[in-house]
């Protein structure tokens, strides 16, 4: 009976493993190049592990998926403007703290280079072949004044806090950045 | 003796999903407009999912549980003075970003009657009539010059980090926006 | 036969309890003295409630766990321009919000001594008697323009993204501060 007991307790771990522990979930809020650069690190470091890896990008986070030169496709007068102010993108990020204008984030990216530290751009690269899915949260697009024609075609899809929190609820370490 | 353990995994799993899986908490430390919504818009879509949703509101956060025109009835003229420069309610938030002086969160509310996104207020009351439950943080009340006669009717109740840490052990989902 | 199952999932639930629940780990991103305080004061209660916690520092959280004086010892001008550029310590860290070059953190400071709440270092020296393992990432340091030297006696090691992930994976309450 105890051995019986134990068996179960062997299989049940398995399938906890294989349902519950490989699995990641990260809210990219932030669209600060500090807090993307920990996102994608955690992310690609744990797809090497073998965790399934699903970013959510949404807020200001959304500005990492926007393609070069996005226009700002959304209609209207308030979108355009707080597109136009709101103009970063991967290559283009400014920093949380010491930002100073730009020189903050260039010389987080000199020092990146120095460490031998991929760049934004070279880790969404990395995590894409990595086999990390990257989602771009609908109901903050229409928000940020963008439509899905402003974003990369590195992006998985478009959805919603259900589709977020389904797979979350299936992860075992989900965090927000 | 298969048979039997299958039953056995199937009613653990359904222990897990009813114990574990149906749970989570968000602990809202950012008093950000735009971190308050992605808490809320998580928050309610989790209820209307089924999970049982617990806000933990700290620090900044609290901005978002105090009444409107709460004279800050913490005593002490360091209370008093943090309170007039933290003047913000669930109606007057700032953005993370962008903010502007006040045009940023202007702009955001207009986008957001635009894409017929409810306001912090109007989610507020949503999570309510869902039953997500809010719990404002004892610890930090004090040390944003608070007390509990500064806090809108809709709290339901004032706990430390222990009772926190109970139900976070118990969620599957546990966030820090 | 229900005796017996009722059992194996008693059994199982102690299980979980010692290897899942009785876990946590907080990622301290931000240097800012209210976050701090908050991953401070989750994880010293935690450790009270018997969890066994682990804090992993990066990016601006490094700065509380900066020797006082440390000079930046990194090599580079990029990082000795960083590191004076930002020199908090623990004893000195800036405010998320109403930071006021200096007078917010120091009304918090007045504030948390009033409250009868301990100081950063103070917490910094409970959650080490409580057992909360504290590691530096490996891969901010040096983007930091830090070296190991210039970190305190009290961390217990420095570790990359993998260590943390293997830790996470295993927990239940996983924050990023």
């Amino acid at each position: 009976m105890v051995g019986e007991a134990k068996q179960v307790l062997g299989d049940l771990q398995g399938v906890a493993d294989l349902e519950t522990r490989n699995k990641m979930t990260l809210i990219v809020f932030s669209g600060d190049m500090d807090r993307v650069l920990a996102a994608f690190n955690l992310a690609i470091t744990a797809a090497a592990m073998g965790t399934e890896v699903t970013m959510f990008f949404t807020f200001w986070g959304l500005n990492v998926l926007k393609r070069k030169r996005a226009s700002g496709s959304g209609k209207g007068i308030m979108r355009r403007m707080l597109n136009l102010m709101n103009s970063g993108t991967a290559e283009h990020l400014p920093l949380s703290k010491l930002n100073m204008f730009g020189l903050g984030p260039w010389m987080m990216k000199r020092l990146m280079k120095q460490t031998h530290l991929p760049s934004v751009e070279e880790m969404m690269k990395l995590a894409r072949e990595s086999g990390v899915k990257m989602i771009a949260c609908s109901t903050s697009i229409g928000l940020m004044g963008l439509t899905k024609n402003d974003l990369t075609a590195d992006v998985d899809g478009v959805a919603g806090a259900a589709t977020y929190l389904g797979v979350a609820s299936e992860s075992n370490v989900n965090l927000f950045v």
